[in-house]
């Protein structure tokens, strides 16, 4: 793999921004090209036949690469890439897999109950969750900062992961959801993927990572084979700091659970309307700024919540979806009578650019 | 006129909210119930015949009112109201009539210059302009709260026009563009509507209220019979404190740039595409408040701002008027583009209640 600099992460689907000097000398040695190209043989996966055939081919690269006794370690998001990779490895491996679910306190409303279900419940998973909520909003208090709160975020969650990985004995791979466009645009400079915070190096850890070929389309071809539900393969693409940079400016827990059940409800009334899937993402945000309403003729002061619905192909340009004015009149009626602290709703209607995807 | 307590002032078409305990006793001696009751003859003006019968009718009763030699003094905010109460007063009395125009810094883009070209060049009227730009913003730093900044520009809107009125010799009367339904909500106690900050007493003036008896349909034909143009007397309605709520928390100079001129953008769109008449009122606000953006590849940290469109007929309640997308985007595009400072644009969905009209 060859390394630019050292500023992006990548622990399943989850990118972090985190500058570790003592990444990248000795990784530049073992850096070999060729491997991180995909084979011009390899058919685009679209069919569930397709699908199975790599699921097999990848069960045994895996079990050949990691041994008859070989464990693996891997940070479970939650997301479709990090999902896809933690099935492979449980049907290949079993519970030589130890996934790792940190809950952040900034996850969506139902994903870490989504999780432990999938891969505890129904798929019998070696499953460790970290409930790391109180750590991470006790670090985050009174930084308002969008780059420190990213920054916090993605070093405390190495912190987390790496205390975990500590605790487990003779675990000498580290699994990865790295995926074909982030090796491209690492290769391009775009973007440097790296794994988990100098773990591999520090704890003499072999990278596994078997979707690294496959585009987003194809592992969510093979997120449906291997049985995830649809909600987890065709999840919207989340931020790495979650719910953190919507919580805009200092996060509170107030706010932070106007942004969790706001978009809870926009996600609920998307779904009814039949608009999932066809908006590429739609979130909720709440800025740090309340305004005057009235309720039952009492004046309130409380916080507007933010609706933000785009389309994009590559998310380096985005365009705003068009939203039925009826379903957003819905959507506001909910979420002023139903979340706590919110008195209004704004929509967004800035394309990138002149607007980012989020708002910090 | 029943006086409930102090709390609402009316200048011209503004209302000011300012407690003055001298205002109440002296006043109280003075009201006449039968006085503040429209004719039941009187028939509703609906035609420029009708509007020209009122106007004769007026001209004779203020020429009455005043006496040959008589001076009155009005505040001019460029509002319909007060603008046709000073059309009426020069065809009346000519220069005896003095309109003073506050600009305080919080009018629309091309306000004070409208005044000054309808009344100084057009209509030939005695207009004194003051400039009260530096003075108002000088006590407005650092007021964040809304209720502070609503009273320090009542406050010192009162102050300024206080010193202009002395200035002048031997002015005994007030006139006031105070409408019909002024004149029932301070009946029912809604709202209690004064004179200007207590200067009829003070300074001995008597009130001259030519309008008192119209209902606002009715000022506009009457406004378009005088020659008002349709960009004052189909303006549309606009807060007594101006740009100031709609520049939110404490007001800047370089937000209040922002916000006027992203309004200016905004009234020009709507008046494009035939929204002018349509949607009851329209305007753009700026919270205090920045997000990340993008422009020409470089991160950006700039305003939003917010884009307010509603209809309503009492402004007790108000729905959320429904603008077509297209035209949305077009707005956005200008606003990014055109207003330095500015990066995204949001659209109010909120009725009211839960919102209220302005966000402060």
């Amino acid at each position: 793999m060859t390394m630019k600099d050292s500023q992006v992460y990548h622990i399943g689907g989850r990118k972090i921004t985190v500058t570790r000097k003592n990444l990248q000398t000795e990784q530049e040695n073992e850096s070999s090209s060729a491997s991180q190209v995909r084979p011009e043989t390899m058919e685009r996966i679209t069919t569930p036949e397709l699908a199975n055939a790599f699921i097999e081919e990848q069960v045994q690269a895996i079990r050949e690469q990691v041994g008859e006794n070989g464990k693996v370690l891997l940070a479970l998001s939650g997301g479709v890439d990090s999902s896809v990779v933690a099935a492979l490895l449980i049907r290949a491996i079993g519970d030589r897999l130890t996934c790792v679910h940190v809950n952040h306190g900034l996850l969506r409303k139902g994903e870490p109950e989504m999780v432990i279900d999938v891969f505890r419940n129904q798929m019998n998973a070696n499953l460790i969750y970290v409930d790391a909520v109180d750590r991470f909003l006790n670090k985050l208090r009174f930084i308002s900062n969008p780059e420190w709160k990213r920054k916090i975020i993605g070093k405390e969650f190495i912190n987390v992961f790496e205390e975990e990985a500590q605790k487990l004995k003779d675990v000498a791979f580290l699994a990865q959801g790295t995926i074909y466009p982030d090796i491209i645009e690492s290769e391009k400079g775009v973007k440097a993927h790296h794994n988990v915070g100098g773990l591999p190096e520090r704890m003499n850890m072999t990278l596994v990572e078997p979707i690294k070929f496959l585009y987003k389309d194809e592992v969510r071809v093979v997120g449906t084979a291997l049985g995830l539900p649809d909600k987890m393969v065709y999840r919207q693409p989340f931020p790495g700091p979650g719910l953190g940079v919507r919580c805009l400016g200092a996060i509170t827990r107030d706010r932070l659970e106007m942004v969790r059940e706001s978009d809870a409800i926009l996600r609920e009334e998307f779904a009814a309307a039949g608009l999932e899937g066809k908006v590429w993402q739609y979130f909720t945000a709440i800025p740090n700024f309340k305004s005057v309403g009235v309720t039952d003729g009492k004046r309130t002061f409380a916080y507007p919540v933010i609706i933000r619905a785009i389309n994009t192909t590559d998310a380096m340009t985005a365009t705003v979806a068009e939203i039925p004015f009826d379903l957003l009149q819905k959507i506001t009626a909910r979420i002023t009578a139903e979340v706590e602290g919110v008195n209004r709703v704004v929509f967004d209607l800035t394309p990138k650019p002149s607007g980012t995807i989020e708002w910090e």
